[in-house]
């Protein structure tokens, strides 16, 4: 058994225990994505064909687990958060350029620019329409402050692109808001329908916190040494659209001047074929300098801090379960 | 004095009933474009620079006002809504490809599309996550609605790009929804703060939407006959860019085969240029067929249908105010 196959199998494990709840949010998505206007439905349809793992939902419901069962408001949240999700994914397509997203085209590249704006916008506001409609209060709170962290991580990012100067601080909150704030979201809204949800919220937020930054760190980890779960899929995206992650972050601050001095001179080019030319001598620097080690490292700990999160939670299923989700976010490195 | 000076005036006497509000408004709307993200800071900036007239804020301030104040959450959610019009109209320039709006440039031509769709989530998602915050639970739905209505009239616009055969009704469909729905909102807001708000919703909705219908049907007659208000803005907009408007509708409609065969081989083009230059044949075909008659008309069939709305409230200086406000919105055509 191959270890993509492994993974996949240790994925599906774990969402076997909340299947009922992600097949019924599956049809919320379903309806949530139709339309009664052509090109709606037709790019709704596109973009449930490219669904992924549904790991923000099946988050939310570990979270939201009580003896087993989920309320019926936590299965429509969760279709909140995965399409949120979705619209973000959309809009990064277009920003980013990116030609394909699991296999598919983008909307971007299959649809045109306008129509990948317009159609992030519709499924952002749907989302959030459907929140309001339930009187979803706490919820809609938690999801909105997301929203903005993500709107915001992509400012910076603009703001960012190309500099080779940016530090682990600014990183850390890229990637935070970017990525980890929705993750910690969805473990919110989860725990918030809890009989003890306020009493527990803290717990969830940290678990959800860490666990994303885990994600995230070991998303741009993949992005250096390729990711074992999609062979072929071609490294070094991020360096190319100019985007500093962690590993090339830490293996400048070890690297001596000299070696920065060449690094800074591949940096200056924005030209995308340049920069694909310059690849094969960053991914020799952040070697040289085991940026990837010292990445690797950081998402470690921050798994251990999610576990340590759950140390505050009753004994039980739910707990493990937990800890097994950030273990799967952990182990996809391996 | 020049007609633009006159509604200029118009305008401000009436705004001069609701001056404070709009200023304790201005305050929040200040905070909520701003950043500590420099480059969002300085788009919220420019944004705050290019501001409009604040009608949208005006209706909610005129249908919230209880012996002359309103509420300290109807400032708030005045200022949301007006940021949400401000975003998609971030998200429209990008779109049209617009390069000023209200003589500055677009954020689109100032800075670029990424940073255009970014800010437009930014500014949209401030909006809601400001609602979510002060728990304002009913403006939070209509709001959404309005968003959903917004965003899915911008994709029927795309679907019916260029196409001779949208009818009247099609058309009625992507004005309320792009422009009606967020004036009706804006009232029903401003309804929903009075103590008898439950009771008059249907008033405000009705009114809201035949005043935005009203609205729009003007804007899209402006782009034939130039707007008194603004001397030499180019006329032909619309046409340019494959919008089929009212004007155009309504003298397809009374056409005869001939003349149809004539437009229908200059509306086969979708080069820019030479859409601007068929633009003359169009304004005659519309002359000729009496099209701008016909739309004058039925601005005035909804701006008399918004008055009849107001026969059910109660007699008062707030029903003699909104009077104006449809007032003013049919005569910009005088």
């Amino acid at each position: 058994m191959s270890l993509p196959e492994f993974e996949h199998i240790k994925l599906a494990r774990l969402q076997s225990r909340v299947r009922p709840h992600l097949d019924a949010m599956q049809a919320a998505l379903d309806r949530l994505t139709a339309s009664d206007i052509a090109l709606a439905d037709e790019v709704g349809g596109h973009v449930r064909r490219g669904q992924g793992k549904l790991f923000r939902p099946t988050l939310l419901f570990l979270s939201a687990m009580n003896d087993g069962g989920v309320p019926a408001a936590a299965i429509e949240a969760a279709a909140a958060v995965e399409l949120v999700h979705t619209a973000t994914l959309v809009h990064d397509d277009f920003i980013d350029d990116a030609k394909t997203r699991r296999g598919l085209p983008t909307v971007n590249a299959r649809y045109g620019p306008s129509t990948a704006l317009i159609m992030g916008d519709l499924l952002y506001t749907r989302a959030l329409q459907h929140l309001a409609r339930l009187n979803l209060a706490l919820p809609l709170q938690l999801m909105t402050d997301a929203a903005v962290l993500m709107s915001e991580a992509e400012i910076i990012q603009v703001q960012t692109r190309y500099r080779l100067d940016v530090d682990e601080e600014t990183y850390l909150r890229i990637i935070y808001q970017k990525t980890a704030s929705l993750i910690e979201c969805a473990c919110r809204i989860g725990a918030s329908f809890l009989p003890d949800g306020a009493a527990v919220d803290g717990v969830f937020e940290q678990f959800g916190r860490q666990t994303g930054l885990v994600f995230q760190i070991t998303d741009d980890i993949f992005d250096y040494l390729g990711d074992p779960r999609r062979l072929g899929k071609p490294t070094g995206r991020d360096w190319e659209e100019g985007r500093v992650t962690l590993p090339l972050i830490a293996a400048w601050r070890e690297a001596g001047e000299a070696d920065r001095r060449d690094l800074a001179a591949l940096a200056g080019s924005r030209d995308p074929a340049a920069r694909a030319a310059s690849w094969p001598r960053v991914q020799a620097f952040v070697e040289a300098h085991r940026g990837v080690e010292y990445a690797y490292d950081r998402a470690r700990r921050y798994g251990d801090e999610a576990k340590r999160a759950l140390a505050d939670l009753p004994d039980g299923p739910r707990r493990d379960l937990l800890r097994t989700a950030v273990e799967y976010v952990i182990n996809r490195l391996n």
